[in-house]
């Protein structure tokens, strides 16, 4: 994998230059796109900027955020070949820092469930994952050093453990969301998709402009965790069993943990929390009927099957559910503050288990939705084994991004050094 | 001006059909529009449908909302033309409701300061106000009984109270974003203009799909409230004082409350809600830096000098300064609460007095940004006098939108026994 913090040392010393580190990705891309398929356009001759933080850096931004030099197409029939006025904030800053938003990653249709046609570059035979795709799949072949994508129930965190790279769902609104079509405006969230927790780190620190979120510069650990976080292991248990060799793969990441000075203790997770996992669907569903009203009047049967469905169903839902499902997510949100006053982070699975063979499905997102409902930050750490990829999450309170990569990267760290 | 209840009633008794309730708002969009310059764009031959809650009713949408059968310019020769892929959720919900969009009203360059053309039919020689200028201006001089609006600071109440007509700037999110330009996404909030408190009162119950929202059917008025509220006069010194006739506007409505039976008393805003009034802006310029980054960088000069000046300002705006905005405005809501256990709403200034003269600028929205900030329901009341129109404002908790209208109507009510 190309890792943005490596590139970054190269070209500070000067040993690469910032055409040198975009044609990387450039020949990385004729290389392995062609049986990926990760990528729904491309720049052919990007200008890139010689100066900046991100200079050389090629991005690929998931294909429904906007961009005015590409099309988005939202990973539909429906806007096949849509250019829109703008680029999103998001790509602006990506411009700002100096990097070059090479490519547009694949997408699941309107950032659902229905599937792409995108390989998983570590697990043959298998889905990336959803919906962010491409932006998994581009990173985890070694064609971008970063990527971004969204997440509403478990499109960023899901994906990367499915095709084994870092990535980080942050704090919600943390980065902005202008620009990106919205599924569900109160679940919607930009993340990111790097070789390892430094690179999304990195990534992330420098696109917040907050300075502190970066390893090594502020770790969010204060000098009570020291070096010893305390963690707390979360089962999930409203949401099902994971699969054994996921379970397996918790456990080495629990030890791994433990042996680099974290202190793990099971974590019950208080009402409302549980309870709230249920209200994640009806507040997705509601938001993404009012959200895909034009698609879905203009244009049904071209949606996907899975999404048509979803907002077949969501038609019946009340304005009343829907208020109860907020007040129960606001009432939730309280009660996992305090839950990280005994704890620096939570650690958890981040998928029932390995990506599923075929590409019929993208997985599924239940271990992820009551994260995304809390709005807090989300990493995923890859375990490396020898199977399909594996990832555990890592998880830390509203606007602790920094914290939760600091514990991320100490398990990464810790899961190295034993293999 | 047209009545929406009014045309309502016209309509389900069968004396107007749907077609020539339309052909109302051509006619008189026919006789007016030529001097006062309220729309941007209109359908010439609109299909009209026969059925829904708000058949036969034409709707003003401000042009920086997105529609698909009219270009949306955002008030700006950087978007002239621009065709949207997309009707904005909202725009949909007119639709599903049976109402005709049947034109763009004119707006201020993404709804910023620097003014437009549109002319105030209430009040010759003097700004509509804005950003809203068109929907105001359309709804004031009889051509459309509905318009949409945005507020961001005071771009609904403002052009509201100038123009003389009710208006509604609900709890924010009550109706959906999606489709919508972002400036803020921390503020910018849909709002609604009519002829009267009742008008705005049905829009909205019919929008929002929370029936109990309409007066009449439920007011928000508990039995604790009866016909007696409790209502707080706040004066907002730390936005400065009104001019005379704003506070004898204001003195008016007081009286007019109370011999309506409700029940007011002064109400002083404890700490921090003064000073979270200071916050407004540093979080809409960080975030309308981001929101209008690619207008920014690729069309600087195309800017109005307002807007200009004030994203050359922004650019210095530091992350910190607007996390401790945003921190200062999460604790001034929680103290809100607590004020609204006393009193059923706030009744303060819409605006500091009548409209400026001349068109070069929109006037001044210090009584209305705190509110915008806090998320609340704000109502404006239009105080009949002799002289150009004035207004006051309505305030009660976040989520009483239905609160809030009933004392708007009730304080509307007793205006009008007056005169």
């Amino acid at each position: 994998m190309l890792s943005l913090v490596d590139l970054r040392t190269r070209l500070a010393s000067g040993s690469l230059s910032p055409e040198a580190a975009i044609r990387l990705a450039q020949e990385a891309i004729a290389a392995h796109e062609p049986a990926v398929g990760a990528l729904a356009s491309r720049l052919a001759d990007p200008r890139v900027p010689g100066a900046g933080p991100l200079a050389g850096i090629a991005v690929g931004v998931k294909d429904i955020i906007d961009t005015a030099d590409l099309p988005t197409g939202m990973g539909s029939a429906i806007y096949a070949g849509w250019r829109p006025r703008a680029d999103a904030a998001i790509v602006m800053r990506l411009r700002d820092l100096g990097a070059v938003a090479l490519a547009k990653t694949t997408t699941s249709p309107f950032a659902g469930l229905d599937p792409t046609a995108t390989r998983n570059p570590r697990a043959p035979g298998r889905t990336p994952g959803g919906s962010s795709a491409g932006s998994a799949a581009a990173v985890a072949a070694g064609m971008l050093p970063l990527a971004l994508g969204t997440q509403t129930g478990g499109s960023v965190i899901r994906p990367a453990a499915f095709c084994g790279v870092a990535a980080i769902k942050p704090s919600f609104r943390l980065l902005p969301m202008v620009g990106v079509k919205t599924v569900s405006w109160a679940l919607d969230t930009l993340g990111l998709f790097g070789a390892g927790i430094r690179d999304v780190a990195h990534a992330l620190a420098l696109l917040a402009d907050r300075p502190a979120i970066d390893l090594g510069r502020g770790s969010g650990l204060g000098p009570e965790a020291g070096s010893a976080p305390r963690i707390g292991l979360v089962a999930q248990d409203f949401a099902g069993a994971p699969e054994p060799a996921m379970a397996a793969a918790l456990a080495r990441a629990v030890r791994a943990a433990e042996r680099a000075g974290a202190r793990v203790r099971d974590c019950a997770l208080p009402p409302p929390l549980p309870e709230a996992w249920a209200a994640h669907g009806t507040i997705q569903s509601y938001e993404a009927r009012q959200a895909l009203a034009w698609e879905y009047a203009a244009h049904r049967a071209a949606l996907g099957p899975v999404l048509r469905g979803q907002l077949d169903a969501a038609q019946d839902l009340t304005a009343e559910a829907y208020d109860g499902a907020r007040r129960h997510a606001h009432r939730a949100r309280r009660v996992l503050k305090d839950v990280f006053g005994e704890i620096d982070a939570i650690l958890t699975v981040s998928a029932p288990g390995p990506a599923p063979e075929g590409l019929a499905s993208t997985g599924d997102p239940r271990f992820n939705r009551l994260w995304t409902l809390m709005g807090v930050p989300c990493v995923n750490v890859p375990v490396p084994g020898d199977g399909p990829p594996l990832g555990v999450q890592v998880v830390a309170r509203f606007g602790d991004d920094g914290r939760a990569l600091a514990v991320a990267r100490l398990i990464e760290r810790a899961l190295a050094r034993e293999t």
